[in-house]
């Protein structure tokens, strides 16, 4: 251990006591998070219950110059929790309290350790959701700092759209409070949505009001596959172009098809297969499955089968969301590498087409799995991650995604982020924006201190 | 004029010619906007047609340290594009370019200067609409700036979600690109969002890609009046609430009823209105409207009228976007001073409430209208602005709104802005994150020359 770090865990083992912890299994479960990435070991895991706490850290941090990393869930995809250099992770499953529930306005506010199944849980008798939903069952706070998203966001929006305000510990250790609980407001820089997404670079957030839905009258879903992928995501394109405010449309190809068969005990055809969900009072949701169900059909989608049986639409999505376990279970000791590209709807059926002919041209085994109807789709290469071989040829691919996706005007990442594994993207996309985005994180964190040697000091 | 401006005018000389005006008459046109502000002279106008053109300006103005001051329409209502501090007014009107419209993605590019009225008579043949719509005519880069939003914004959001991605020209002549044509992305900091509702103080939007939406299907409004505001507002909320989608909701009090009477020739009751719209499908506009119509009658609503008129339709929205002017007209010389609060839809009717007695109790002439349906909603007070004594009384009024309005979570303005009038609220309502605002600030702007002693310095 570094003597600045010694010194900073040193200073806060009175504060924290046992809820600061240097040992070797705590430190190692914090040094890798869902992705292939290579693990990093911090010097200590903190688990702060206050904001007060989390105040104290990030000034004992500032003081001696010492990394400080904040930790979810550890669902990132992206190695966004990984200690690159060490430090102080601030693992924030102890501040985990719903603060306030308000049905009347449509929020909620909550500390940022509190999970996505954990709030909806508590809203249940309230007749709202909290609609973003990502597989895991990950962090607010998390999902807020990857401007995260999920199956529902073409309906319902990402965390971007769904963060209303925040309570944030800035790099020198002050609180300060962003947004409010107005539906808009045109005062001030907009620093909600400069934290959003912001990925742990630029400070803690400890709090979020976060907008509420309500819950719909109506839930209506179908299933169909289709002769080939390319002409499920030309009814997607053709549903989105409509106007039809679908809840969710999910596209699965043939292989995770296969993989979630296998997973989750489903009898689905191997074939490119779309779920829809629908939301809304009883004539609406009818309406739209009415029109989807004929552009499906003129799209030569077969199998055509609607449910409003909730256990039936439950046992699906939680095979949709089990889709990283299923297709990990494929192959012992694998791991997956992702990609995560969005691009505007009109080019998603060519983006999709040409990532799936590369898969097939690749030793590697992969599959295709998509959010579509916001035109996200994600990757999956199957890796052994010992094997330099195996990942150069996933970087490879997923290289020639991501530039196929900047070309058509597209994002490097839908919802995953940028963490440590596409650094070298944002420059490529951003340009020379990326030198505006540095001199933010100088002025915010002068010291560096924060989660660093990622966003804001590289790419 | 001061030297350094001198040597930047001369400097723009060669570059612009006589889109370089000095003109006593163009740099007064360009002093003052809508508000009751103080005007204040630029030195010169300047009417780049080039993005290069605007890079030059703001070279030469980083050079010699002479203030830039971003103009769109001049529509603002609180000073945002009056040159406090003299220097160039860089007037966008000749860069009204529409660059591209691409309907099979919802989205257009436009440059800074078009306006929304522009840019909706371009896209009529393509079935799409651009759904932001303050009162005035404004241009896309002044919307964007002010984070602007009008009466569809409680379906199809304010600005803040109808830009996808800018051109900025930075304080130090640099051209960087925000955002992309994907619908969602989680790589890097969200500079679109910075820059959105920025005010122009980091720098000038040159282009923006905006989103656009489907023109319904169908379209149906309704006007009903109620006993009282309080009962008003409650059928509004109730509706919020129960999750229906309106397009529109607008409230017009007693007195704002009387105004666009007088002025529109409408002869609507003298009573407190509410103007509905609804948007869709054919069976689920009518399933919104028989839900609608019950909840307002359960609120004592009467004379309800269902309309699927357009040209009656096109009437009521042109009579509420002429509010300013028939406001004006009841009182020959005077200036409107506007209130624009927006507060969480739960404490709308007690807001609205307490605005309305002080207006009663108070000798100014005032009314309230609306945006309802996302808890915003405007006082308008008609002041003599050449009497300091009517002056304090509207500041008098305006401070007691904005002080309830934060008291119950709400926020100063909710599209309006800051401008010059609501400087003083930037504090009360952001506390130490408004030295975070400086920070961000003085880190993109060190020479402080864009719109200069507005937001990110002041406040």
């Amino acid at each position: 251990m570094s003597p600045p770090a010694a010194a900073a865990i040193a200073g806060l083992k009175s504060l924290l006591s046992d809820r600061l912890v240097t040992s070797h299994a705590v430190r190692e479960h914090h040094s890798k998070d869902m992705s292939y990435l290579p693990a990093a070991m911090p010097d200590a895991v903190a688990f702060p219950q206050t904001e007060a706490e989390v105040q104290a850290i990030v000034q004992a941090c500032a003081e001696h110059r010492v990394p400080v990393v904040p930790y979810g869930a550890g669902s990132s995809m992206e190695g966004h929790t990984i200690p690159k250099r060490g430090g102080i992770s601030v693992d924030m499953r102890e501040m985990n309290r719903i603060l306030e529930i308000v049905p009347e306005d449509g929020l909620a506010v909550v500390q940022a350790g509190v999970t996505r199944k954990q709030l909806n849980t508590e809203l249940r008798a309230t007749g709202m959701m909290f609609s973003v939903d990502p597989g895991a069952d990950a962090s607010l706070g998390g999902m807020a700092s990857t401007r995260g998203s999920g199956t529902t966001a073409v309906r319902y929006g990402t965390m971007r759209d769904n963060v209303m305000a925040l309570r944030v510990v800035t790099p020198d250790g002050t609180v300060i409070k962003t947004g409010s609980r107005a539906r808009k407001s045109s005062t001030g820089y907009d620093l909600t949505h400069l934290f959003v997404g912001a990925e742990g670079t630029l400070g803690i957030i400890t709090e979020l009001t976060v907008r509420l839905h309500p819950i719909p009258e109506h839930v209506s879903s179908a299933v169909c596959c289709f002769p080939d992928v390319r002409r499920a995501v030309e009814a997607v394109i053709a549903t989105v172009q409509y106007g039809i405010p679908v809840a969710r449309v999910e596209l699965l190809d043939e292989t995770a098809i296969a993989n979630a068969n296998a997973y989750s005990g489903l009898r689905l055809a191997e074939a490119p297969t779309l779920f829809f969900e629908f939301h809304g009072t009883g004539a609406w949701v009818e309406e739209q499955a009415r029109i989807v169900e004929g552009i499906a059909e003129e799209h030569g989608a077969t199998g055509f089968r609607w449910s409003t049986d909730a256990e039936e639409r439950a046992g699906l999505w939680q095979a949709r969301h089990d889709l990283y376990w299923a297709t990990k279970a494929r192959r012992q000791g694998c791991e997956l590498f992702t990609g995560d590209i969005c691009v505007p709807i009109s080019r998603l059926a060519e983006s999709i087409m040409a990532a799936r002919a590369d898969i097939d041209a690749s030793p590697l085994m992969g599959q295709i799995i998509g959010h579509v109807g916001d035109g996200n789709f994600h990757t999956a290469y199957l890796i052994n991650p010992n094997d330099p071989a195996e990942i150069a040829e996933a970087e490879r691919l997923a290289e020639k995604l991501v530039e196929r996706a900047l070309a058509v005007g597209g994002t490097a990442s839908g919802e995953h982020g940028i963490g440590m594994g596409k650094l070298k993207f944002l420059r490529r996309e951003h340009g020379e924006a990326v030198d505006v985005m540095k001199r933010l994180k100088a002025a915010l964190d002068p010291l560096g201190i924060m989660n660093p040697g990622k966003m804001g000091q590289e790419g």
